[in-house]
């Protein structure tokens, strides 16, 4: 993973060394110099902080090239990601000052206790006068963190607080990490349970297979706060909504496309509904196996629940058989499992959403000559699919219409809120997605999950602008 | 309780009515004006936003009043206290802004994941690279809100909130509230176990006795970071840090003196441990059922232990009996227990520290004439024994110096670094304690709590000032 960015804090004897010397040791040893401080300037000598793009290289080769630079010390190395983490990375406030005796009475004892008392007899009112209005858990049990698997809940937390930063940036909403130290189900479910009063919300993160789908419905069903586990349903919104871009690109239909899903966990699963919700016709979910077909058994409930659908192909078959004529292909597997010679045998003006995480399914110099639509997880390819188009307009909609859960209905909306945000005009191949930096995003998003659930009969109430 | 501050909005026509009509009525039902704001001047008619101190009164004698005053409007009546709670007291903020994807890509995917692999391969770099090294959850089940009872977790938040606030604003600490709906014991210390990796330490607020020490006790004994239930401790550590300030001013010493503890609950145990741990030989607990005696047998797990201990008196008795020729009285009870001639009995010079709440166990005009030091738990009287005075100091010397747990010696220096706070100079009869805005309070209880740390092998870390 190319993102390590160094600076290297360097002293320099002027009469030994040149700055001239230092860059060419740097650019020779992989590095690309960014920018560069002065920290102490001088006549005989000087400090200065040379930020490196050091890419897959760490900080090694660069230590080892600049030891042969005389009259140069290295005074301190810094790796910028590590510093943009340290101490965490959301802090809390409060939202009044405590000035004086006054102050302290109204928000503490004694004044406090009529607050209390007010919340006891309508507990209701938790949802005006706590953060419950604001406040979403983000919650992991670490068994499942980005590509990195089973790393525990100590290490999943900088994935918790990077949410929080970005649910707080992107919609305003207060979100705090919460990390378990525990795998079992009825654990996790039992803790999230007894946590819930403070939360307005309770976002599920990073939690691995099949305990995921249990432990978002118990909580479903057992809590009236919305429960949202993202790596299922945030993938699968976003998927949707690059998909119906995508086919208007191709001038398809998605109830004449055949569609295969390849990986059928936690996002595929979810994929695989919305696409039927959405209206496909032929879809065939593809997982180690080969084809999940319509009749089959399986031990799996989501793989038997899928089995039952009717809009499932029967024919069993390998992923290389399944692609076959395939209009749309949306991987959620491992990197590398297509070859060129498989995307060509495809149907006319393909469409290839390659997700795996860090390496796509195929990859993007391989597939993009035989098809029409290729999207990504990546950031530096174009079309990324990327679930922070999702949760924070989601969650902000929920919250201001206080939504009992969240539906597949309100989860469609959002993925048609995300698709509108490109227009006619701006849609191609290339730009089927806004990115996660568009304004639009979150106001569209939170405007069709509060109309859906206003509509469904799922909101606690009407936000003013809905009025 | 005297705490209800109104803001009456008045819409007046000032043909037909006078500011002075308005006020008259206005003092007449019982309020006192504190503020005016004009909010819409004009020739005919104005807008003003009058503040009213309401005292015990509430807000219908007031509506009552300003009904007869005619060419009158109330356009709205706000509470300011329920205004102070609106939409939660506290927020989460991101520590650094996300402009762009590559500020992105640090704090989240996919540079966060070599944070992450770094604190998988050493899980103590949470401390340094999250939000753990100074992060502390408040947790409470609601079943002990201040005066109020077993009110829930719903209505117990806004103290959790308030708390939260004192946290940050005195001692620099984020802490996030967390209310738990579940009152078993087991569930309690498995949910608080469950959650504990993202926090540093852990405050135990308004649970009641005695399912508080079996919590206390297990968390403590299974978790590496602080424990501190704050109605025991935070309690016990101010009311010795009193104690030994008011010796001071009576001429007397903790070893030769008799001490009465009326109310033997969650507060009350742990102030007789830290009275004995602090030097007192003469010590008379004393509940419902009269003075827990040494030798005698008890159910109650602390009473027993307190009946082991050589310092309490084998003489049963009532309370009436208890307070004959005692030095100093405290009471962690109910209002109203004693009268002036039981305080009249007491040896000469007493010490009186009546903190039961909202009203204390003998009235200040009764027991002042006989009392030499007379403090209370109330802040409209002097010598308030406040337990703010010690959870944000004593957290913040606990997360510095990353201590493994909360010691009676750490509590024993936190009470003297408090005690300390009042110069010999200063010390009187009317203050033997600091006010909770002393800015000296926080670092002499940080300083002393991390001294004693280190010297007694608790500290995981010597803070930069320490070394």
């Amino acid at each position: 993973m190319g993102q390590t960015s160094l600076i290297l804090r360097l002293e320099m004897d002027h009469s030994r060394c040149s700055f001239g010397e230092v860059a060419t040791a740097i650019t020779e040893a992989g590095g690309d110099i960014t920018s560069i401080d002065v920290i102490r300037p001088g006549k005989e000598s000087s400090i200065r902080d040379v930020t490196v793009d050091a890419g897959d290289h760490g900080e090694k080769p660069f230590l080892e090239a600049l030891k042969n630079v005389k009259g140069l010390k290295i005074v301190n190395v810094s790796d910028r990601t590590f510093l943009a983490h340290l101490g965490g990375k959301i802090s809390i406030q409060p939202t009044l000052p405590i000035k004086n005796r006054d102050d302290l009475s109204r928000v503490y004892t004694p004044g406090v206790a009529r607050v209390c008392e007010a919340i006891h007899e309508d507990p209701k009112k938790a949802f005006s006068l706590t953060v419950k209005r604001n406040t979403v858990a983000v919650i992991s049990d670490g068994t499942a963190v980005l590509g990195l698997g089973d790393i525990g809940p100590y290490a999943a937390a900088p994935v918790m607080e990077g949410k929080a930063m970005l649910f707080k940036q992107l919609a305003g909403v207060d979100a705090f990490p919460i990390c378990l130290d525990t795998k079992d189900t009825e654990e996790i479910i039992r803790t999230i349970k007894a946590i819930s009063p403070i939360f307005g919300g309770i976002n599920l993160e990073d939690i691995s297979s099949p305990r995921c789908f249990e432990i978002e419905r118990r909580l479903s069903e057992e809590l009236s706060i919305p429960i949202f586990h993202d790596d299922q349903h945030g993938t699968a919104v976003v998927v949707i909504a690059g998909l119906l871009n995508a086919l208007k690109v191709v001038g398809k239909r998605i109830d004449q496309v055949k569609v295969v899903v390849n990986g059928i966990g936690a996002a595929g699963v979810s994929i695989c509904k919305m696409l039927l919700d959405a209206g496909v016709t032929l879809l065939v979910p593809v997982d180690r196996e080969g084809a999940i077909v319509r009749g089959g058994r399986y031990d799996h409930p989501m793989w038997s629940w899928l089995a039952e659908q009717h809009q499932v192909q029967p024919e069993p078959g390998t992923l290389k058989d399944a692609i076959e004529g395939a209009d749309v292909f949306i991987g959620v597997s491992r990197g590398g499992l297509l070859g060129a010679e498989d995307v060509r045998k495809m149907a006319e003006r393909s469409i290839v959403f390659a997700m795996a995480n860090p390496n796509p399914e195929i990859a993007p110099e391989e597939a993009l000559p035989h098809v029409a639509v290729f999207a990504t997880g990546r950031s530096d390819y174009p079309n990324q699919i990327n679930n922070v188009l999702v949760f924070p307009g989601l969650f902000r909609g929920a919250l201001d219409c206080r939504a009992k859960r969240i539906s597949e209905p309100m989860k469609l909306a959002a993925a048609r809120a995300i698709a509108s945000v490109v227009t006619e005009n701006e849609l191609n191949d290339q730009y089927i997605i806004p990115s996660i930096f568009n304004e639009h995003v979150v106001p569209k998003v939170r405007h069709a999950v509060i109309e859906t659930a206003i509509l469904t009969g799922l909101a606690g109430r009407i936000p003013p602008d809905f009025r």
